[in-house]
């Protein structure tokens, strides 16, 4: 079986990603040793997906230990640098955090600092894998998954650092003999339905389908898919789940054709404090990323776009919210206030 | 303003047609003298939309007539290669067959004969101005055409040789003042709203806003577009209507906002034999449309690909269909009846 894993910690020394932009055309790893590596990798998306984010800004805290000493002003600037470099990625400041406490609590010597941010960043690194792990195991017998599921943009191993979360989900209904197939839909305008989970499900042996976002309502509507299932970026307190621009559309002619339309993600993407998904900060993306790709331009030059990066699936179209401590069920109020609470 | 004509007739020598593959790049007109061109023009989409296959059909007979003599047995078989071009357009056959009937009512004259090709390609191109004009008439005023309006594909001249069906309706709106923008989706896989009609928008001084498929559901769930009109290449006895793949989700997402929806289409669309969309026969196209655009490839080479042309918008999410001869609304069997009876 191929190597998709997007991260690998060379402790004391650095860590070796592979470089996303570049697939699925190419699989070449980069050996990152500084800070400033890392953060131009996280903001050229050569990393992406909220948790390796975490995981990567961890290991972003421990390279800096390294590269300009472990002491708690270095960190200090190093920490804000690398938050700097997507500043709405939730989970990258969190663990940029969590490593920061670490490191307070191993005293003031620079070897045993060195080896905290080392150690929390190994830490952070296994912590994804079981948490991965614990919400494939409650998501893979969902009713609906079954004969073949569609997905949307990228949530396997290549978005975690480890098993993934909605393409596991996938990926361990197949091998339990559950599925046959996963469609993907391209996931304009950064396609990274086409260029990534096409890749992942290839490397898995997973009979995968791409179709154009264009085409899943029908798809939908044929009833050649038992259900839908996705990642999410933020989920509110009453259950509405902010995830990659085009999920919305996907859920709404899901609940019109009675197939299950679900959510998977870890307990971090909740957000408590805000109450509903109207609340939720929407992201606009540049222009240019509308009207072309790579080195192909099919729009007229300089006409406006509208280009969010996320859309808000109101809780009422959910059939059920994957995490791992469990499957959350409506009404999502409770369930999610119990939960984080 | 820019000449955007995409057809023009040379009595007596041949058409010159806009090259829409090129478009938005560059503006080349091809001069097409033998039937061999004209069908290799319309195979490589260089024209393209139902309407205008018809006429350019209509034009190529006249072609035929110069080229190889207007005997009725030369015809025949220009026919039969014109129509084997994109075998399932209907527009294309029915005015080729026109086209043989009027050379029929013309004797056995030589001369006469290739006339009366030339007199009906000028009569067919006449008659589409006529259509769409009355059809934008009766659509200018429709409920919701205010302030935004979102499309999909390309419904303009380019797709008709005249003013166009769905986005000569926005451009009428325009002109009087009651619409400002009109949102188009790139349209994937042919991106023909990318490509055509943010061009189209911008040589009518329209202002345009391209986005991404995946961001319609969420920009009519903002509630910045009063309504979403498209065109339709077929709509069933009872006004199920099939039109360009994506579709059907504006619509469905479109209902659950109280946005209404609406299809701009000649009458010659409607096909009263086929009793609903279920009996509508959707053509699929190659997979290598989907995973990449032009000279750019954006997916792991050889997968699997879900890429039908069409998809079907039931009735009851139709606020309304457009036509040169008024505006139906529901119930669609009888008024379809009607206007087709």
């Amino acid at each position: 079986m191929r190597d998709i894993t997007p991260i690998r910690i060379l402790p004391g020394t650095g860590i070796e990603v592979l470089d996303q932009t570049l697939l699925p055309r190419e699989e070449r790893r980069r050996r990152l040793t500084t800070v400033a590596q890392v953060g131009e990798a996280i903001r050229m998306l050569r990393v992406r997906g909220a948790p390796l984010l975490g995981v990567t800004g961890a290991c972003g805290m421990a390279i800096a230990g390294e590269e300009r000493g472990a002491g708690a002003e270095a960190l200090a600037r190093a920490a804000d640098e690398l938050k700097a470099t997507r500043p709405t990625a939730v989970d990258l400041g969190a663990m940029i955090d969590e490593a920061l406490a670490a490191v307070e609590g191993a005293g003031t010597g620079e070897e045993a600092r060195r080896k905290a941010l080392w150690a929390f960043a190994e830490r952070a690194l296994a912590r994804q894998r079981e948490r991965d792990g614990a919400l494939v195991r409650h998501g893979r017998d969902l009713p609906g998954l079954e004969g073949a599921v569609l997905t949307h943009c990228n949530t396997g191993g290549l978005a975690t650092g480890a098993a993934g979360t909605a393409l596991a989900v996938i990926a361990e209904a197949w091998r339990a003999g559950r599925l046959e197939r996963c469609y993907a839909t391209e996931t304009r305008p950064l396609l990274q339905g086409a260029r990534l989970t096409m890749w992942e499900l290839e490397a898995l042996g997973i009979p995968g389908t791409l179709l154009p976002d264009t085409a899943a309502a029908s798809l939908i509507a044929s009833g050649q898919v038992g259900a839908v299932i996705t990642g999410a970026d933020r989920i509110a307190a009453n259950g509405d789940g902010a995830n990659k621009v085009g999920t919305y559309g996907l859920a709404a002619v899901a609940a019109r054709h009675g197939v299950p339309f679900y959510l998977a993600a870890p307990t971090s993407t909740f957000d408590a404090a805000t109450p509903s998904g109207e609340a939720i900060p929407i992201e606009f993306r540049a222009d240019g990323e509308v009207g072309g790709f790579g080195g192909e331009r099919w729009s007229p030059d300089g006409g406006d776009a509208y280009n969010p990066a996320f859309d808000v699936t109101p809780a009422e179209l959910i059939a059920g919210i994957v995490t791992e401590h469990g499957v959350l069920r409506p009404p999502y109020g409770p369930a999610i206030a119990a939960l984080t609470g």
